[in-house]
């Protein structure tokens, strides 16, 4: 019975980008639960198991399918009681939905900015034409104009992590001594970043850096098998 | 044995107002612990307990004495890991620290902007001569110039709360279906506003300010024991 997790790629299916599916792939690792991913690109989505969802990720575990990071996640953690946690308990479960929420509302659209053009640039013509209306209908712009903002982002990006940052002063992971679902959720966001535009625009001495460089050394260097654009 | 927090207040000791010890007021009540709070103003607090910390809050319980809210909150759920629980686990422990981090680097400084005036007036002469000395050193201008700069602060302050108001579609709490620290956390910053310089500047059906009314109906109306300025 294999474990399948459905992602997100363009015209080179070794080259993952997706945050939402690497949170996913991070998790899977965390659990110690082999899977193969199976990257589809934008406009082939609904095809993966009979259009059950519009967005990837998508795991399908034997008879399950589930849908949504943060739920595959719940669904892994009860699934697989006796495998490491991915929340640590009921209070890292609810306050992963905070490190979500700060990831999405303070870090997701300077990424967008950063990496738009080059994502637009990975993908084959179909999905190119499907990205580009797609997020001119989402965030009301032509792509080059939102790219425009890019440089921007760049000089203020590091200064957005400073919560982040703090963190860091008490403890190795957002999660404490060890990685937890809320450091594959920003992890998500920066490997985003990574695969995409490049490295995030940080100091090598700053301590997201040094925090981002751990998760990539983690589960075997999983996130290093995808390098860096 | 009486269990006594030692806070911070200005002439009037009716209104204790640091954010860290509303913190520990909240947790306190949340543990079910009947405690003596007793505030002191600035300069008097090198005299608390033989000089054991430069701030509060201080907790004495029985013979212990502990500082730093947050290590406050973690003694109390060690001491009583049978009263319910501050933190809902080790995952919750370390995520508070990320919600902590969040308060003290997005929040605090545009609270201090638009309360610092509030906060002088509400001193005895001694502490007004400390505080404005203390500030100057900390912020690097008088206190008139850190106030004149809470006006903005006032127009990009709900904003800055959009990780929270995202969590909240989730759940009524950062800490779930109920409050646990990383809610006291948050509270704290935002009660601190309101008893200094009056209700936070969000509208009455944000969900933020919901989510506040929800915190200050918790433990028979603990945090509305002292009005809003």
């Amino acid at each position: 019975m294999t474990r399948v997790l459905y992602s997100l790629c363009g015209r080179d299916e070794n080259r993952p980008f997706s945050p939402h599916c690497w949170k996913v792939s991070m998790a899977l690792a965390h659990k110690g639960l082999d899977f193969v991913e199976r990257p589809y690109p934008f406009t082939a989505i609904p095809e993966i198991e009979e259009g059950f969802s519009k967005t990837v990720p998508i795991l399908r575990d034997g008879d399950r399918l589930v849908r949504d990071s943060f739920e595959i996640a719940v669904y892994l953690d009860e699934a697989y009681p006796d495998r490491p946690t991915l929340f640590g308990g009921e209070g890292g479960k609810a306050l992963s939905r905070f490190v979500e929420s700060f990831s999405q509302m303070v870090l997701h659209m300077p990424v967008t900015k950063m990496a738009i053009m080059h994502i637009h640039d990975m993908l084959d013509t179909p999905d190119q034409q499907y990205f580009r209306a797609s997020r001119l209908d989402r965030l009301g712009k032509e792509i080059e104009a939102v790219a425009a903002e890019g440089d921007a982002e760049r000089e203020t990006f590091a200064a957005r992590l400073e919560p982040v940052r703090r963190t860091l002063h008490f403890q190795p992971f957002l999660g404490g001594d060890s990685p937890l679902f809320a450091d594959y959720i920003l992890f998500g966001a920066l490997q985003w970043m990574r695969v995409t535009a490049g490295p995030p625009p940080l100091a090598a001495d700053d301590s997201v850096m040094q925090w981002f460089a751990r998760c990539l050394d983690l589960h075997d260097g999983l996130g290093r098998r995808v390098t860096a654009a």
